[in-house]
């Protein structure tokens, strides 16, 4: 394959930038700001230092660091490149105008995806001449250590491109979910956005408090979502499968979906309660660490995942 | 400690009759149904077959399936016991009189708590002259392998007796999440129930299919979820944690809950949609071999995360 642009040098662009070096795909990065380039090989050193641990780094870690070279123009990124990521601010204007200048770059065979963790590509790419060929890629943060990515391709785009698109995140590892429909938020954030609101309103109307509600999920719900969807889960819950579950207890999970909580649940004083739950590990610097924590147990959980998927095939 | 008893001994409750007994402590285990006690020894056998290559069967797990012992009577599973753990079918009408037979059996110092997943102790024991020992300790299937337990008193629960029952439980390895309030569902079939609602009208309305909600779960938010609840997600998410969160994207996660589905979404339609997508994996032998993959899977899983919490301990 070709090799892969990346545009915007920021936290996801690292790790898009990351996830197809370690793939053993060449990759070029712009950045608008040199000084975020200039720190580029230090990022990259500090990703390898902190995920070759788990064999997260690629079978050569250093090769991998070495596939990732700055450039300092647009032109030089995207010069011959398969797909370009774009991986910029969440910005409307800003999107739709690094849009415009990638599609005026940009080889027509060059697909231009968007990092876009909730903007549809039709609202920033539908007057482009080259419109056919952008779509939504939207990854997790960070991409290399979370392999979903959601592709969102827009009414107006190729199905030949969202094919090819599918095709190269997957030879990169990393696991692609198509959309068959624009929707915004996609499917990951819509369902971030239901727990957060019936979790808020649950906080706030006194039922839990903080610690109780992070609880149920990390050592409820978390515990199965972490190796099954939502879905084979109830196909487990009932003896005829997912079918008979609905049968069985779809009326029942009805009446507590009757009341759940919508946007009214995002309140300033509950965002209050929130924050003061979390004010002594709130700070930028203790952020970071925990960040560094996060992103050590997401490496760590991808090698045991893994090596549980290799033992379940071994056994087919 | 004195011993515990299990009053149902289906999935559930010989679950919690590994939890107890794993941890040291003797457990009388009693059914109605002759059949199912015949059986105890030979599924708890099995129990310590799947859990103990992951460590999951405690320090001896001879020992352990050694401490759990099939009485006759209610009488006899009662006599001094800590607490009592039913596990009964979640039917209201079964519950209330299953609960008045314990109260009237068991003495004034056992606590009587609930399996129930979503029926509150106020709706079934309120009328019995013991009411203020009584309330629900939800665990999640199976109780042995994840480790969350819901604790719910009524109003008429005495609060000595919450405290009594989440030492228990917590002294047993769970994770006990003690509600300040009643409500339907708990927390977690709750936060379950508006997951399932959004997942099948985004499925129902061709946004994506069943395969793709799922990995989005599974490869995506479930890798956070499995060690860290929704609320630390987002305090990593900001600059300045979760308030900062909120105040920067609680606008845009509430604009994606304006719309989030509740109970139409739970459609005939969509069930027959799901249940087909399941369909070759659906008969009840397939479910049941499915179902043991899950509980090794979740048994390596909690091998995993308590490695991983020992490491973080030992750095501190």
């Amino acid at each position: 394959m070709t090799h892969i642009a990346i545009i915007g040098a920021g936290l996801i662009g690292r790790g898009w930038a990351f996830v197809f070096a370690r793939a053993g795909t060449e990759v070029r990065v712009w950045d608008p700001q040199p000084a975020v380039l200039d720190r580029l090989p230090d990022d990259i050193a500090g990703m390898v230092e902190q995920t070759a641990p788990f064999g997260q780094a690629g079978t050569d870690p250093k090769a991998t660091a070495a596939r990732i070279r700055a450039v300092t123009t647009p032109e030089e990124a995207l010069d011959g490149a398969a797909l370009a990521q774009e991986s910029g601010p969440e910005v409307l204007d800003t999107k739709r105008a690094l849009f415009a200048r990638l599609d005026a770059i940009a080889a027509p065979e060059t697909i231009l995806a968007s990092s876009s963790s909730a903007l549809m590509a039709s609202r920033f790419a539908g007057e482009l001449p080259g419109r056919a060929r952008c779509l939504v890629g939207h990854p997790v943060n960070p991409p290399h250590l979370v392999p979903v990515v959601e592709i969102a391709p827009a009414p107006f785009t190729d199905p030949a491109v969202t094919d090819r698109a599918r095709a190269i995140y997957a030879a990169a590892g990393q696991v692609p979910v198509v959309l068959q429909r624009e929707i915004d938020g996609f499917i990951l954030n819509r369902l971030q956005a239901v727990v957060l609101a019936e979790s808020l309103r649950l906080i706030e109307q006194g039922y839990v408090d903080v610690r109780g509600l992070d609880d149920t999920i990390r050592h409820g719900l978390g515990r199965r979502w972490a190796f099954m969807g939502p879905m084979e889960t109830i196909n487990l819950n009932a003896p005829g499968g997912a079918g008979d579950y609905l049968t069985r207890y779809g009326a029942m999970m009805a009446g507590l979906a009757r009341s759940s909580a919508r946007d009214e649940a995002f309140t300033p004083a509950v965002a209050a309660t929130v924050g003061a739950a979390f004010a002594d590990v709130s700070a930028p610097e203790t952020v970071r660490a925990r960040q560094n924590w996060r992103d050590a147990e997401l490496a760590a959980l991808a090698q045991h995942l893994a090596a549980r998927a290799q033992h379940d095939n071994a056994q087919e």
